[in-house]
This record gives C-alpha cells, structure tokens and sequence, in this order.
C-alpha cells in the first residue's frame, strides 16, 4: 500500500476524518500497521498498556472475564476505536481484544497519541464525541437494566 | 472576586490544571459564572442544549425521567462537569440538572468550548481522561447488574 492509499483509508476513520489529508501522511508515516489472524489477542485483560489502536478492517471481539471464564461483551469494526483507557488513565488494560476475523490495525503509542491530540485538536473532539456516546449507550442500558430488575 | 482568585480556584479544577496560569485568565474572563439557588435546575432534559458548566462550588443532582417521575441518578460535586454530551453530539441534554444546595457554575458556552479545547490540548485530555472513566464505571456497574441478574 503506497503512502497515498493510507491517507484515503485514515481520511475514512471519523476521529481522523478532520484533519487536513496533507497532515495525515505524518500519521500514516509513523503509526504502526498491525494485523492479526482470526482467534488472536491484540491485547489481554490486566496486561499494562502503553498504545492504543484504530481498526482499519476487520472485526474483533471484546472479552471481559468472569468466574465462568470470558464473556463477549461488544464488537468492534472498522474505524472503532480501543485501548485508550489505559493510556489516558494508566490502568490497566480493561478488557481482552481477540481478533474476531483477520483485523488490521493502526497502533498509536501513548507519546504519539499525546502529540496527535495536541497538533490535531479536532481528533480529541472526535474521541471526546464518541466516548460521550459510549457514556449515554452504558448508561441507558444500565437503566433499562435497573428497571427490569425492579419490574420483576 | 477578583480575577486572581478567579484563576486560583480554576487552577483546582482538574480539567484546567495544566493550562497555565496567565492562559487561565482568559477563561477567568470569558466563562460565565452562575449562581444557582438549592432547588434551582440549571438544565432539564430533553431540552437543547448550547453550554457546559463546570462545578465551582456546591452540589447538583442528575435526575432522568422514569414513568414514576424523575429519578436521582448521580451527584456532582465541586470540580465535576456536566452537559458536554449535548456540545458534543448536538443531542438535547440527556438529565436533568438541579442544585441540592447553592451551586456555583462556570458556563462555557459551545463555541468557547471548541475554541478552549483548540488552544488548551490538556484540557481535552482531562475531559477525554474522565470521560474514559465514566464509561469504565458504568461498564462496571453494568456487569455487576448483569450478573446478579443471571444468578438471580
């Protein structure tokens, strides 16, 4: 894939899709591509984590642990993000990410995510936007939840 | 107030701690403070919303609408912010908001919001910091519910 390409395709990611295409070749130049094939881990519940990553294709599955082993909770897809909890609020990483079919990825280091963030304002205005989404789809299902429980 | 102390107390709060203090004053200058009365609702919801507001003193409830009228979901307390997900998403505001006691607020309108997090990227990280961790706090809650819920 030439240099080109890569823009087209991070031009498509919408947390990257407001900084000008001129300046989306710096982070195609240094973000690191990474696949993975079908059943495996980009990274493990409790490991330390020091990126975080864009899918650019693929589909993967989030794990959580439980007593009865892991549990699916949600699926991302291309342009979805993860893994941005631990490099934000240095904790561990909060779940399991497996690979649910071949997933490529863009891994963003945590310097490279501060630096993004503060040269690109509008890619923190994108994530900003979808981790209040996040908060309002959590949130809403917890109280669907709560008032289930309570109905029964 | 003078702005001195204006900028002291925006020091404290943790999405404003690492713009520096000379850059503050322009906030200090800008922001709108409001005063609201125990009792008082600073937003309700299911109205548009063209602010967020950042607690500097007191405490505010959030209520949601239930078909048993509203329900107190959460607190707010000195330092909290509220009423991004509404600038965001452009969505109307998702709770309602109301002070349990006098309640100090600094309203930063849409568009000052967009030009802080431009020209602050540290704020946004702090936004995007705690915003990270609402949705691991309720992704908590929401397991635990989940689960007690299967093994009831």
């Amino acid at each position: 894939m030439n240099l080109n390409e890569e823009v087209e395709i991070l031009k498509g990611v919408p947390i990257f899709s407001k900084i000008e295409p001129a300046r989306l070749k710096l982070l195609a130049f240094t973000g690191e591509r990474m696949t993975f094939g079908s059943g495996q881990e980009v990274c493990h519940q409790g490991d330390p984590g020091d990126a975080m990553y864009v899918i650019l294709g693929g589909v993967a599955d989030v794990l959580i642990n439980t007593d009865k082993g892991p549990l699916r909770v949600a699926e991302l897809k291309k342009n979805g993000f993860f893994g941005e909890t631990a490099i934000l609020c240095d904790a561990p990483r909060n779940a399991t990410i497996k690979a649910s079919e071949s997933l490529l990825t863009l891994k963003i280091s945590k310097d490279m995510f501060y630096r993004l963030v503060s040269e690109f304002p509008t890619m923190a205005i994108e994530m900003m936007r979808e981790l209040a989404l996040r908060v309002e789809d959590t949130n809403q299902k917890l109280r669907a939840l709560t008032a289930a429980t309570k109905a029964a």
